[in-house]
């Protein structure tokens, strides 16, 4: 199954930034457009304080700081020259993360979605949304939130598809700042279908496709889980995506790329489980052959020999 | 004392995997050659569900995944290009590290080793066996096991040797997935004797070669734990290496190339006590030219460096 | 605000070493050079057995071990060639950090500072001494220590300047082999004023320059407690620098190359104060163009495109 799609991070919750300018940047999408990316997504346009592009609704209300550079406007300008489609992520104002209440995010995001629209909506690659809460199946109040910000951002936008890239509540779901690499209470097959058919049942045409991610359950039983995600899909009407982690999750350094044979595992269980699309977090870091971990480079050879035989 | 060998640290623990190809692989037996290293040891030919080559037994017993390269034809042919001794890791099947009971790892490997030695000993660098139980002093039944296995090893190819790399369980010995680096209940010098003597006095000819790994007591002490080990194995008869760990576990980050100065003062201990051979774990992330890290690079030629002066 | 210092970090705490040799040195002075750098400051001359140059006096009373290469001599003379001035950082016999007794401390450097001068005082770039402890508010004795070293620090030396270099004991005072990123009990505005003020005004004349770290404390917080040291510093005749950290105390790797605009929030905030210099901790593995880590090549690049702004 090849990788269609990326995720950006920026802003970055936990892994160390690279420092790339306009030039890399430039270099970095064209490097992805070499391994057949179509599809780049922001994962968010702003945590807390740090923002991607100098909003001056996130500025007054959050004292957000200055940005130093434009990423929104220069990622639509790449995205725009390369032929690709870009997702914008929204607003994390890190009260979810705080409290575990959804509502601040919706709030806040109300404003930004119209802003970015009414500033970045003529790019021709501006193809989607992103709704970047990473809940898991306990989040109260995800339907809602989906919905509400889901039907906005169509509403703005003409109908652009919107996505969400949850977890699976597995044993590898652990926070990154944790010491830890495994937890015990590890979420059962059928919890995970009963508590997301929940969920998906309460959508209203606000989300087009959802992209599990794919690193917090043991490979041995990935094949499952995605046959359930698959059947899940179908029934509530949304693309199957995989969000293919393109890190390691099973290493005492949080985080350097993953082994080839890991993502390849990954991958042809999304292929044997008829999965759409497969997009990746995230080729900057850890598939780029100008990455700051020289492993990705070699990661990226491995995929691209992979990807021939396809 | 000069390194000539180093273990292949395929199928890793903790190391964040490369993912070189069969030309980096090449590459750097070339850059061990031009170091001075004429023994290679793979680590562990599997690890749970990850295997180094295509191996019937251990896809049917365990569920293990097909390999997407076999690594131990790979390595043996390289080794025979640069006429290098290669020694096999026995298989882990990851049941000793979660209940402390080594026999399953005993029952794997007895056709393991009968597999193995069909499939790729006729290559004339196939030069020995390295028992991968990484125990410590108080590991119930190792004797036993080593016998087992060892007899076993060399019975299936005419004698060739084998040897074992255990840990001194000092105030380092901390597991790398744990945050602290240091703990307090440290072993005696007079407990390491005595507890090893027990385990060294009940081999039965099973064992050639024991090479402590270095990394688990302060640079001070290194004297005292090597002296001890080398009274240890001429008494019972073994050949004394040591395992010059080429990671630094002094650093939040588990692990990065170590400082050059404390390799040197290990390997100046080994020497002090009259070792007979250095190894190292490992040169492919740690000290190759070629490695992500880039302090390994720097660590290689400070070596270099060292070597032409002994 | 410009970088005009940095800190050499030799021998490092919890900074994975580079293994540079004298070649990889005088290539990053010059590094340094080109980035408007004209003070480099020794972190420390030692560390519990480490040292940066064959002290006997170290060597005996505490049975430290030969450095392979002395690196005083060797930054010196590279300042020396550079025109830049080289603060030489006391020793520390780690006795403080394990019981929080600076006695130990005062006690060892008294022999360390007269055979320092001694040794290297005839270079020209020898140009002050950076008194090591880092401590905080509530270490005791620190006054008195500092008065202590100082003044023998400026009698041996014909007056040559001091400084320090505390922290700040923010929400991200935690130690670096802790799991956590931040605490819950930081230091409030006012009382790290009144904490500071009193050990300043024990200070007689033996320290010229107070450098405090600046990475512990949020961004947004910065401005304030850069208001009220450099409110301190005037009103006790300090020189007020900024300790600018180039690293990423926000992330689970502890540590890699600070995200450039948090550097210059940073800065701006230390500027936008009044302060008199700027320092970093440290420009050889988070800001040099030949860093092991590749992210501080871009963060060099970043940095310089800012400065040409100023």
């Amino acid at each position: 199954m090849r990788i269609t799609g990326t995720f950006i991070d920026e802003i970055s919750h936990d892994i160390p930034h690279q420092n790339w300018g306009r030039e890399e940047w430039a270099k970095d999408f064209a490097h992805m457009k070499a391994m057949g990316i179509d599809t780049v997504i922001l994962i968010r346009s702003g945590y807390r304080r740090f923002i991607t592009y100098p909003s001056v609704y996130l500025k007054n209300k959050f004292g957000c700081y200055e940005p130093p550079i434009d990423l929104v406007e220069l990622y639509l300008e790449l995205a725009d020259e390369h032929d690709m489609k870009f997702y914008f992520g929204l607003y994390d104002s890190g009260h979810y993360w705080d409290t575990g209440n959804l509502q601040h995010e919706i709030d806040a995001n109300r404003y930004v979605i119209d802003e970015v629209w009414a500033r970045y909506g003529h790019h021709k690659s501006f193809g989607g949304w992103y709704l970047s809460m990473e809940i898991s199946r306990r989040t109260k109040g995800a339907t809602e939130a989906f919905n509400t910000l889901g039907l906005q951002c169509k509403g703005v936008s003409n109908g652009l598809p919107t996505f969400i890239s949850p977890w699976i509540d597995g044993k590898k779901a652990v926070m990154a700042a944790e010491a830890t690499l495994t937890k015990e209470n590890a979420v059962s097959l059928k919890e995970h279908e009963d508590e997301w058919s929940e969920i998906f049942a309460g959508l209203k045409g606000s989300i087009d496709a959802v992209a599990f991610q794919d690193g917090h359950v043991d490979y041995h039983e990935l094949q499952d889980f995605f046959e359930v995600n698959k059947k899940m899909a179908d029934k509530f009407g949304l693309q199957c995506w995989t969000n293919a982690e393109s890190f390691d999750r099973d290493m005492p350094i949080k985080f350097l790329p993953i082994k080839f044979e890991k993502l390849r595992l990954k991958l042809e269980a999304a292929r044997k489980a008829g999965y759409d699309k497969a997009i990746t977090f995230e080729f900057s870091h850890f598939m780029s052959p100008q990455s700051a971990y020289l492993q990705a480079q070699h990661l990226y050879n491995r995929y691209q020999e992979y990807a021939k035989t396809l």
